[in-house]
């Protein structure tokens, strides 16, 4: 009841747990000694990110010069309020956004704080889910033709790349801003072995994480912006009010300390990293026999291949269980389990030890499993014990549900809570997210229907997290008064 | 041009130059190591701050009992995000609030989010600006009953505070929610030498930076809140919303190990804290001559005393002299100077050397002014060299500008760019900010006065910096096209 986070921070660091999930840096990374003696505000000399004039410009251009952006700003709140300010910089106040539906929850929150109407385009279903097609795109553009701006999350969580020049094409002669979250490809066109970078294929403003896949500490990201699309005087007041008044130095400093890691040392690190990768990910693919390393297929126009994702759909056991092994048997801490995969994420600041532990766990874990011999498991149980989600979860097998209302009408109309089993035909009030990736299944103001709802029902017994809804047990969903439907 | 933000912050921290500012911990008080040691995400027992169920609950509770609130949160988006989310759970889309003058522009930034209308009520003008009055208040609310909730900044920077409990005896009995902006004053109620804090006074929702007064790291803040005013479900929806989803750890341990200093040694920290304080501020209200130790006055209900303001307005020295001296030639690196005063804030991890260097200091500087011998200055110049602004500046003594439209509608109007100088009469489409301390002076929709004008250069004159508008020269100014206006 009194646990010291602190302490506990401390103690799993210093521990031999091994991290495959962000932030990038490893905890191995540092330019660092005690925050708290380079913590300090805007006094002489050290500029103001509000209003940067001095060390804190200097900065930023040097993060663009990386890049190859012409303007790059500092995001102390995440990639989040970088998202927030490019949506609300591009779209008016009940305008239309055209948006993956892959995208990240703050995406929705954008469109619910502008009041927009938001036309979705689906990725198409495969394995995982896969990039968003430019042809949807034209279509949704051609049908919409007030749509102001085009939002796409590029990578995903699950390392999906789109076609950005073609996207952005698409966007352009429609007259509309393009956006891409690119949150988990910060470091894209540090190696060709990484798919092109956003900013390169035409995109007009794009949003890199640095501490996800990068040595930079968590919470800390870029916003790129170039040519004459976007509007950088209103990007400016957004990225001032979606941010503290008070950024801390300990986080713009180690942003500068990773830009100038890249810059100095990067064409030798990532020479490094990507070989080991490549080598890692050349023995998975020859050896495993139950397991299996997720690689590009047809749906997907490009794929980030830091991303480790390990599908577990051929032998039945579920994502969790397989992260739960590597977990407590290996000391091997992975970044998501999905219902059958799950995913590692590898950077330059992995060590050897940390391929070659992956490795060796990965390939104990499928031959113990292609054994199919319960004595001879590493781990309690066998195949068929712990087939959780056989049939595995594909956000992109979900339907597309009917919109209703916009999401802040539905947010702000009067709502009354449901039995979730008794909800169908209703229109939400509320968000249902499946946790992780954080993608949202339902959106207010959409009509809930059975099909979704069975849906809901498996993923829930495949073990999985529904989120979003006011009543945490997820058995209970707010739903807009039936008079207040329009 | 290439300067390297972490060595020059390195580089500070190891030098002799002493912190008269935030953030409270003065580079002194740590609890850390490495940051990137401990700086993971939401893996396997770490919880996760937007759907806390774990160790950042108990940690949230832990802040809680600390401070007497029903429930806090962590802020990681600093106060910003607090003011932001306590604003936008409290007043409908389009609904009014009542905004003491002299607050934050965070505060603004939410009304213009909210497309809010607004009432001030301005501070009486004083030496500095003085309390709010709960009689202002009253009849505020009386001329205006679809209030729906009132903001007041208490302490302000400068250390003023208001009848909190006075002013919620009003906002109550209009049926609206107080929230109060109490970034400054985190340290309130931890020892009785400081003034009681807003949640003993029944504020409904109360904003704490950690950083400005106690030893946690810039950018970290709690909001409380307590009773059934608030709508809590709508205040979590937007702490959501405006804070990152990747929180970092180092930011929240650093908040937890802040809260358990407190609880386990606050008593002692701040017993010899207040002692120390004290005794500097007898020594210096008994022997300046010159230079004067600003005290609560009749325009004042309470006051900060760790704010240690020193008004220059007797020998008409500028603030920015005085605190160019003590940085320059005593190394005493100052929070705040405005036109005719200079602002020190003292925290528990002032040393006795830092009391006794500031106290020296003061009283040599003190001494040259009284004599008035030019030779015998420690510095170049003498008094009358040095005038910069005998007049002084407060902000209490600027015009109440007309409200022509609302913040939002003016900054989504069509809008011109014309001189500043040419400008009385319009509506501003833009902020007018005198910085520090970053109070808006105009506001978006507010007419332009002669008055205002003679002002604001009267402020340039003295050598303050203007900010807000996007002409970086602070000549022209955005304003609402004339056909616009309603």
């Amino acid at each position: 009841m009194s646990e010291n986070l602190l302490e506990k921070l401390k103690q799993y660091g210093a521990s031999d747990f091994y991290p495959l999930h962000m932030p990038g840096h490893k905890r191995r990374i540092s330019p660092f000694g005690d925050p708290f003696a380079i913590d300090i505000t805007e006094i002489d000399g050290f500029d103001d990110l509000h209003h940067a004039q001095g060390i804190l410009l200097e900065a930023q251009r040097r993060a663009a010069r990386l890049y190859g952006a012409e303007e790059s700003y500092y995001l102390v709140n995440g990639s989040t309020c970088g998202i927030l300010a490019a949506v609300s910089a591009s779209v008016a106040r009940g305008g239309r956004l055209l948006l993956a539906r892959n995208s990240h929850r703050s995406c929705y929150h954008a469109a619910f704080l502008n009041d927009l109407r938001v036309t979705y385009v689906y990725p198409p279903s495969g394995k995982i889910c896969g990039s968003i097609r430019p042809e949807d795109m034209r279509e949704a553009l051609r049908r919409h033709p007030d749509i102001q701006a085009v939002l796409v999350t590029s990578p995903t969580y699950d390392g999906v790349v789109s076609d950005i020049g073609a996207i952005a094409a698409e966007a352009h002669a429609a007259g509309a801003v393009l956006i891409v979250d690119e949150a988990h490809g910060a470091h894209f066109g540090m190696h060709p072995y990484f798919p092109e970078r956003a900013l390169f294929c035409g995109a007009d403003i794009v949003i890199n994480s640095l501490h996800k896949t990068l040595p930079s500490l968590t919470q800390t990201a870029l916003l790129h912006v170039q040519g004459n699309r976007a509007d950088r005087e209103k990007l400016r007041s957004y990225l001032d009010i979606y941010q503290t008044s008070s950024p801390s130095y300990v986080l713009m400093s180690g942003m500068d300390a990773c830009v100038r890691l890249l810059k100095e040392q990067g064409g030798e690190l990532f020479g490094v990293f990507v070989a080991r990768l490549e080598r890692m990910r050349d023995e998975l693919r020859r050896k495993l026999r139950v397991l299996r390393l997720v690689d590009k297929d047809a749906l997907i126009y490009d794929f980030d291949r830091s991303k480790v994702l390990i599908s577990t759909e051929r032998c039945g056991m579920s994502g969790p269980k397989l992260a739960a092994i590597l977990r407590e048997k290996y000391h091997l801490e992975p970044e998501m389990a999905a219902a059958d995969y799950v995913t590692a994420i590898m950077t330059v600041a992995d060590t050897q030890e940390g391929f070659d532990r992956l490795t060796a766990a990965l390939l104990e874990i499928d031959a113990a499993l292609a054994d199919g011999m319960k004595g001879a498991l590493p781990f309690s149980g066998n195949c068929a014990d712990m087939a959780g989600s056989a049939a595995g979860m594909r956000w992109a097998e979900y339907p597309a549900n009917e919109e209703v209302l916009t999401i802040r009408q539905a947010q702000e109309s009067p709502s009354e809570s449901v039995s979730l089993a008794d909800s169908a035909g209703r229109v939400s009030a509320e968000y249902v997210y499946l946790y992780p990736p954080g993608v949202p299944l339902l959106v207010p103001g959409e009509r809930i229907s059975e099909e979704l709802l069975q849906r809901l029902a498996r993923e829930r017994d495949a073990g999985l997290a529904l989120r979003g809804m006011a009543d945490e047990s997820g058995r209970a969903i707010r739903v807009v008064m039936e008079a207040t439907e329009i």
